[in-house]
């Protein structure tokens, strides 16, 4: 099922199966797209799907994704079909059968037009939310784009508007006979993203200071 | 740069931008899509790109993935174009300037055509290292997929001949006059995947013992 707050589902965002699984409520779908670090965009290239892992940021209903002009891949022509997808593993689904082996997850993928953006305020918005995504507190810290920087850099907007989201949680789903037979153990693994103790460039004082958006970082 | 020793390289796999990230080895591949919980699959629907989550499992130079018959996106037809991306970001690479701020990460593309898998040795091999990729053991300790359920299953395979890996490891990579300047870190905070406490299915007694594949396991 598709957003119904903002467009009636349409036929890539129907759920064909487990129709269970869907949200549909917006929330729902700026929470999937907000925890994330990293998505992986969709676009055609002679003929075929190319699938690449992309940096995102969100600002309102509309997504933003940036590159070098000189990427391949952002070589998108403006209204170019694209598909952005951001997933969270969440759980390992251990099932007393196979075939009902599973994982728990929250995902939302975002069906759309790429629009390059080329207005010099929505271009910066569009960075400072694709840094603050990654990096919360960077765009404070760091120094900001330069004329040179901005002008090597591209930015495409997707618009939120057709977008469905998909949320598996909870233990197996095993058969009736599968749970009587017995012998088997279920349940799930839980999985989760974890930060590690930062480690300060080479190129500063091994005791440099690390500041708080980096050193009380917590996923999200 | 595709895989050097398997194909020469091709126009879609030969990176146009930071071509010191390429991995040319088979084994770095490998080791990519091996490490891997969840991948992301490209098709084309309605000359559209749909970029989905999807478990995989590899067997030699061939990965594998599979779904109900009923889901809308495994109507793939024989041979259609696909792409299978698998992503492992290591860590957040915070730079003194915004626009050096990167990701340090293993992705592998996997272009090729998929293939259903009709011979029933192949497919059960297939299964088998779906399976395995998402919960070694598995196969050994649940109940194998019986014939119905494998009636149910379809499997594509994608052959392993074109597709790319890239890496990026270690510190920012500043500008000097940046680093020159001073006053703001720089550095890595390191991301990890980490498993959580089984947790029991409640149909199963809560102090039903955790068989090893599961209680020792750890992230690959």
């Amino acid at each position: 099922m598709s957003l119904s707050d903002t467009k009636a589902a349409t036929t890539r965002t129907a759920l064909t199966r487990h129709r269970e699984r869907a949200r549909t409520d917006r929330a729902d779908l700026h929470a999937v797209l907000d925890a994330g670090l990293v998505g992986h965009i969709g676009l055609i290239r002679d003929g075929a799907p190319v699938v690449l892992p992309t940096g995102y940021g969100r600002v309102d209903d509309t997504v933003y994704v940036h590159g070098s002009t000189g990427a391949g891949w952002l070589r998108i022509a403006d209204g170019a079909p694209v598909c952005l997808t951001v997933t969270h593993v969440d759980g390992i689904v251990y099932a007393r059968s196979v075939f009902n082996h599973s994982m728990n997850y929250r995902s939302a993928v975002v069906h759309g037009s790429a629009r390059l953006v080329t207005d010099p305020a929505e271009k910066l918005a569009a960075l400072r939310a694709i840094t603050e995504q990654l990096s919360p507190g960077s765009w404070e810290h760091a120094r900001e784009p330069d004329r040179r920087e901005l002008a090597a850099t591209a930015v495409f907007a997707v618009d939120l508007g057709e977008a469905s989201v998909k949320v598996r949680t909870g233990p197996p789903g095993d058969d009736e006979p599968d749970i009587a037979t017995g012998g088997r153990w279920a349940g799930v693994l839980p999985v989760r993203t974890v930060f590690g103790i930062p480690e300060t460039c080479p190129t500063l004082p091994s005791d440099a200071p690390v500041p708080a958006h980096v050193g009380d970082r917590r996923p999200a």
